[in-house]
């Protein structure tokens, strides 16, 4: 029997990934935003999500990326990076990186090229990359997010896989934004780290036994959700549900602008530096004009930043 | 003005992809089997598109194996390899390396993992890659594949991207299955040159100035298709729209039974050569049983394979 994984418990960031004007990762930014969020609320990061424009990096970049946070002093037990690809052999590569850096975990996509495949196919493929990663360290998070990827992991598939290697295969990210699939989670397959990848139903999955999210917004809003779940927790239940709605009106706000421009582009605003606008292609930064809408729209809904005072 | 780029002419395969058991790409069987090709009708190969597994092989795999048929004799002016990937980075690795090793072109999937993309963001990533590739000898074919990468390229975008680089975005490959596209692509779009992804609508295209097709059944079939396109060429239409017809059976036909696998378990069988049916997970090779059920579909629609031996 496996030894039982303790989950990184709170609110986890996707970490948004800055870039200087060549493009290349900025990385003296991102490592002060990734010491900032870990000073303001986030129990754990998760770099190179979808949030992080993962799949816009390089492979090397992406272990640059992490080498450097790590060497910065960020603990590895903290950090929970992505590292799916389309294919086994650079999967395999990246995520036995991550295990040799230390770190809590590997989110892992399955391989999103290719549609419309089957449950055996993405069993063997996980199964492969178990035996080829080859360590007893390894700690993969499944990463659910078919609104992104159109290649989804079933209920009964992520059972299987958990079953088959209890030891590796130790939870999961559901960014469906379907509740029904996330209960399913909690509820039939024991054993099973969940993280609901959005802070929406928050206090529906921590009552089934979730360890917390693992949402874009904590980017800009830790604070407030680790303060909500805090309250939760000390049986302030009012309060921490009020909190919970001025939070989840942040979330709404900040999907119906782009999760990931419209956080860049407030990020540098708030710390006036410029650079934070950039994203790559294919995506495209905000421009002023839906910007000044953008904040706009936050100051209607009272939203405060944390202070953004580099750590 | 761009000196006009002349055009492979014909068939073109997208090179299926061999492997051993232990997964690694079966290098002997790979370039056999693209010498093979070249001797029996395939006017040029497509190594490393959809057909190909080219999103389940790694970047460095994708280097080796194009250098080994090169270094092995195959004329890289035959060769359109396909070099896209989700980031920029590696995309412009995978497509420096084609245009150093004199391929005719590089076949270049849009981004393909973050979905409603804009086209403003699509031609900066093409801009921002020919500028990385940074060679006059660079020559894109766009890869348009809606039903498999879920992310397309308008026709707006094609015509601003062959504007905007007349000498670098050169031509397409139309996947979408699509006839009004493909023959949108062939009228309005002056000077690019357009390969169906099918064999399908041949004729309609190379009446309408198509080049050729880029097939995934000239695998086994590229004797047949080259024939009936020459048949055409020397007006012996009717002797070649009645080869048409049968191409378009066994199309049809391996369609059903799933391009890749169906093609990899026939090659086993005819080359008495159990490595080719192997597959990259999250595909899943064929079982004997539906196998069975396959050959005996060809049989019944008088299909034989052109003679197999090696070349």
């Amino acid at each position: 029997m496996a030894a039982r994984v303790e989950p990184i418990r709170g609110v986890i960031a996707p970490t948004l990934t800055p870039f200087n004007d060549d493009l290349s990762i900025a990385l003296d930014l991102y490592v002060d935003h990734a010491r900032h969020l870990l000073a303001t609320g986030c129990a754990g990061l998760a770099p190179f999500g979808t949030t992080g424009e993962a799949l816009s990096a390089g492979i090397d970049e992406r272990i640059g990326a992490l080498d450097r946070l790590i060497d910065r002093g960020v603990d590895p037990k903290r950090l929970i990076p992505g590292t799916g690809l389309t294919n086994l052999i650079d999967t395999a590569r990246l995520t036995r990186h991550a295990v040799e850096r230390g770190c809590a975990g590997a989110m892992v996509l399955p391989p999103f090229y290719i549609k419309d495949v089957t449950d055996d196919g993405l069993f063997a493929y996980y199964a492969r990359l178990i035996e080829r990663v080859g360590s007893d360290d390894l700690r993969i998070y499944l990463y659910h997010i078919p609104p992104v990827a159109h290649v989804g992991l079933s209920i009964e598939l992520v059972q299987r896989l958990h079953s088959a290697f209890p030891a590796q295969i130790v939870g999961i990210k559901d960014s469906s934004g379907d509740w029904a699939n996330t209960r399913r989670l909690l509820t039939e397959v024991p054993g099973l780290i969940v993280y609901p990848g959005s802070e929406l139903p928050l206090f529906d999955a921590l009552a089934l036994g979730a360890a917390g999210c693992i949402t874009a917004t904590a980017n800009i809003n830790a604070t407030q959700i680790a303060k909500a779940i805090d309250l939760q927790r000390s049986g302030r239940e009012a309060e921490a549900k009020q909190l919970h709605e001025s939070v989840k009106k942040l979330r709404l706000k900040i999907q119906e602008f782009g999760q990931i421009v419209a956080q860049k582009y407030l990020l540098a605003v708030w710390k006036n530096e410029p650079r934070w606008r950039t994203v790559r292609p294919p995506l495209v930064e905000l421009n002023d004009a839906v910007g000044l809408r953008l904040r706009t729209a936050l100051d209607e809904i009272g939203f405060t930043p944390a202070p953004l005072a580099q750590v």
